[in-house]
C-alpha cells in the first residue's frame, strides 16, 4: 500500500539481528559501548584502507546473519552500498557469500534505502530475510573525495568526520521485536549549496523534505515519535533541519542525529560525524538495543546523503541530496 | 512468491512504455533504427562529456513518462545508477524530477536490477509506475576506467567499446503489452580474471551462473524462450558464456548478446559494445519493439556487471561480476 510517497508495509517486517562493527576513534563515544566489535587499530589487519573498510562490511553482514541464527542459505539477498567508486566495499564483500546481492548508491543514505528495499521485498513475499548493511572509512573517503591523510591538510570549522565503521541488519518476515512500519521514499533536493565542507548544509532540505512529506503521508506529528533521527547531518545540518521544520509549524524537539551523537565533542571532528558508516553503526547498535530494551517505542529514521562526487563539484556543480526515512517500532517478539 | 533465488510476480507488472536515446556511433547500427534520438554530437549541446551524459539520461527518463501518457505525478519512484564516481549522471537527471529517486549501483546490470526492482514495487502495490533507466557515455567511462581521449591510447583486441546512450522503461500495474513474469536475483561471482580489458571472460560465468539457476527456478529449458539475451559480454564473452551453459548440459542457440549486436562489426570496436547504456538501449529499443510487434513473445534478459574500480584493480584485485535475469513475456494489452 503506497499513501503519497510513503509505502507501507502490511505485513510488518522485522529486524530480525543487527551488528555494528566501528573504529578506534568511534570506540571512545557511545558507538563503543555498544558496537559488536571496536576496533583497536582501523587497518582491521588489511594492507589498505579500502580493504579494511570492506572487511568491517562484510564482517557486520556475517554477524548480523549468525545473531539472526541463520545460515548463508537462509538469507535471499544482501542490499548494501557505500561511498568508495564504484561501491567496491560492498561488491567486494558480497563476494564473500553465496547469495544473490543488490548493488545500492544512495552516499550516506544507504542504510535507510537498504532496509526500505530490503523490508519491501520481505512485506511482498519475494524473500523471508534480506540483510541491509553499509560502512565507510575515514581514510579512504578522506583520499577519495579530499586529500591523501599524508598531505596534513587543515579541515575548516563547518566540516564533518568520517565515521569508521560498519552496521548490518537483518530484515525478516519471521521473527524480531522491532517492526518496520513504512517507508517515504527520498526525493533530490539542491538548494545550491557548493562549499563540499559543509555537507550539513546541503542535506538539512532534503531531511526536512523527506521527514515532512512522512507526517502528511501518515497523519503523524513530531510528538508521535520517541525519536527522529537523522544520518549525519552533524551538529550544524541538525539546527538548519530543526529550523526549517520551525518555519514549517513542526516542533522537533525529539531530534536527534547520528552524526552529533557519535563521538565525544572535541574540536577535531567539528560538527561530528559523516559517512555511510555513521547511521549504519548508530542505528545497528545503540538505536535498536534502546529499542529492544524498550527505551525507544516508535522512531523514524531518516538517512541523509549528498549526491555529490570529486567530477561534479570540480565542473562547478551544486550539491544534490537525498533523505530516505523509515519508521520502526518496537513490540513483541514476532 | 520466491524459488530459489528467483522473486515471481503474480500481478503481471508491465512495460508500460520505453525510450532510448544513442550517440552518433551507435546511430550508425541497430540501434540507430529504433532509439527515438539518436545524436549526431556525443558532446549533445553540453560542456562536459559527464554533463552530456546525464542530459541523455534525463532525457530518456522524460520520454519515456511522456510516452507512457503520464505526468511526473504519476511517477513513483526512479531507479537509476550509472557508470560514474558516486553515479553523479543518474543522481543530477533525478535533479531534474518531483518524483522520489532509489540510487542503485551495477555497473552495466543495472538496467536489470532497476527493472527487477520497480517491478517488485510495483507488484507488491507499493507503487503504480516506477521508471528504470541507466546509460553510459564512452568519453567519460574512457577518461574515469581508462585513459583520457587525448592520449589516444591503442586498444588490445580483446576490448569493448562503452556505448554512448540511456535506455529508460516505465514499470506499470495500469497498462502495457510487455508482462515481466519473474526475476532471477544475480550472485557475485569472481574467477579470478584481472584484466581489465577483458570484460566479457570476467562477466560470463556470472550471467552462466544467473541463467542457470534461472532454468532451474522456473523450470524452463533455453528452448522455452524466443531470445536469452545477455547485456554486454561481447563476442568473446558470448562465446565462453555459451560453452559454460553447454558444459552444463544447456544449447542456448537462442542467445544474443546486446554488445555484439550493438555496433556495426568493424575492427575498431573489436568485441563489440559495453557499459550500462548498451543493453539499456538495445532493451528499451530494438527488443522492446520486436515484443510489441509480435515477433519476439518470451525473452530473458540477463543484463551482466563488472564491479570492479580503478582503486581495487590497482590494488591487485580480480574482477567481481554479477547478472540480474528478467523474464518478459509479450502478450495483450493490459
Amino acid at each position: 500500500m503506497k499513501r503519497g510517497n510513503t509505502i507501507f508495509f502490511g505485513n510488518a517486517p522485522r529486524v530480525r539481528s543487527y551488528a555494528a562493527i566501528c573504529g578506534s576513534k568511534e570506540r571512545e563515544g557511545v558507538a563503543g559501548r555498544y558496537a559488536d566489535i571496536a576496533l583497536s587499530d582501523d587497518m582491521y589487519g588489511e594492507s589498505t584502507y579500502e580493504k579494511a573498510e570492506c572487511k568491517m562490511l562484510s564482517n557486520a553482514v556475517s554477524l548480523a546473519v549468525e545473531k539472526g541464527r541463520l545460515t548463508d542459505g537462509d538469507v535471499d539477498a544482501l542490499l548494501s552500498g557505500d561511498l568508495l567508486n564504484q561501491i567496491i566495499s560492498a561488491s567486494f564483500a558480497a563476494r564473500d557469500f553465496q547469495f544473490p546481492y543488490l548493488g545500492l548508491y544512495s552516499a550516506c543514505s544507504t542504510m535507510s534505502e537498504g532496509m526500505l528495499l530490503a523490508a519491501a521485498l520481505v512485506d511482498g513475499g519475494y524473500a523471508r530475510n534480506c540483510v541491509a548493511a553499509t560502512g565507510s572509512h575515514f581514510a579512504s573517503a578522506e583520499r577519495q573525495y579530499r586529500y591523501p591523510l599524508e598531505l596534513g591538510c587543515t579541515r575548516p570549522p563547518q566540516s564533518q568526520w568520517t565515521v569508521t565503521g560498519a552496521g548490518a541488519c537483518v530484515i525478516s518476515a519471521d521473527c524480531g521485536r522491532i517492526k518496520l512500519l513504512n517507508a517515504t521514499l527520498g526525493r533530490v533536493r539542491d538548494w545550491g549549496v557548493t562549499d563540499v565542507n559543509n555537507m550539513g548544509a546541503a542535506m538539512a532540505p532534503a531531511a526536512a523534505d523527506t521527514v515532512m512529506r512522512h507526517f502528511r503521508d501518515t497523519d503523524t506529528l513530531p510528538e508521535d515519535y520517541d525519536a527522529i533521527i537523522t544520518g549525519d547531518l552533524g551538529a550544524l545540518g541538525s539546527r538548519i533541519f530543526k529550523d526549517l521544520l520551525w518555519e514549517k509549524g513542526f516542533d522537533v524537539a525529539n531530534h536527534v542525529d547520528c552524526g552529533e551523537m557519535i563521538y565525544k565533542v572535541v574540536e577535531d571532528e567539528f560538527q561530528g560525524g559523516s559517512g555511510a558508516g555513521c547511521s549504519a553503526v548508530i542505528m545497528n547498535s545503540y538505536v535498536f538495543a534502546k529499542m529492544e530494551a524498550g527505551l525507544y517505542n516508535r522512531v523514524l529514521f531518516a538517512a541523509t546523503g549528498a549526491l555529490l562526487s570529486t567530477v561534479s563539484s570540480g565542473q562547478g556543480e551544486s550539491i544534490p541530496c537525498i533523505s530516505h526515512a523509515v519508521e520502526l517500532e518496537a513490540g513483541h517478539e514476532g
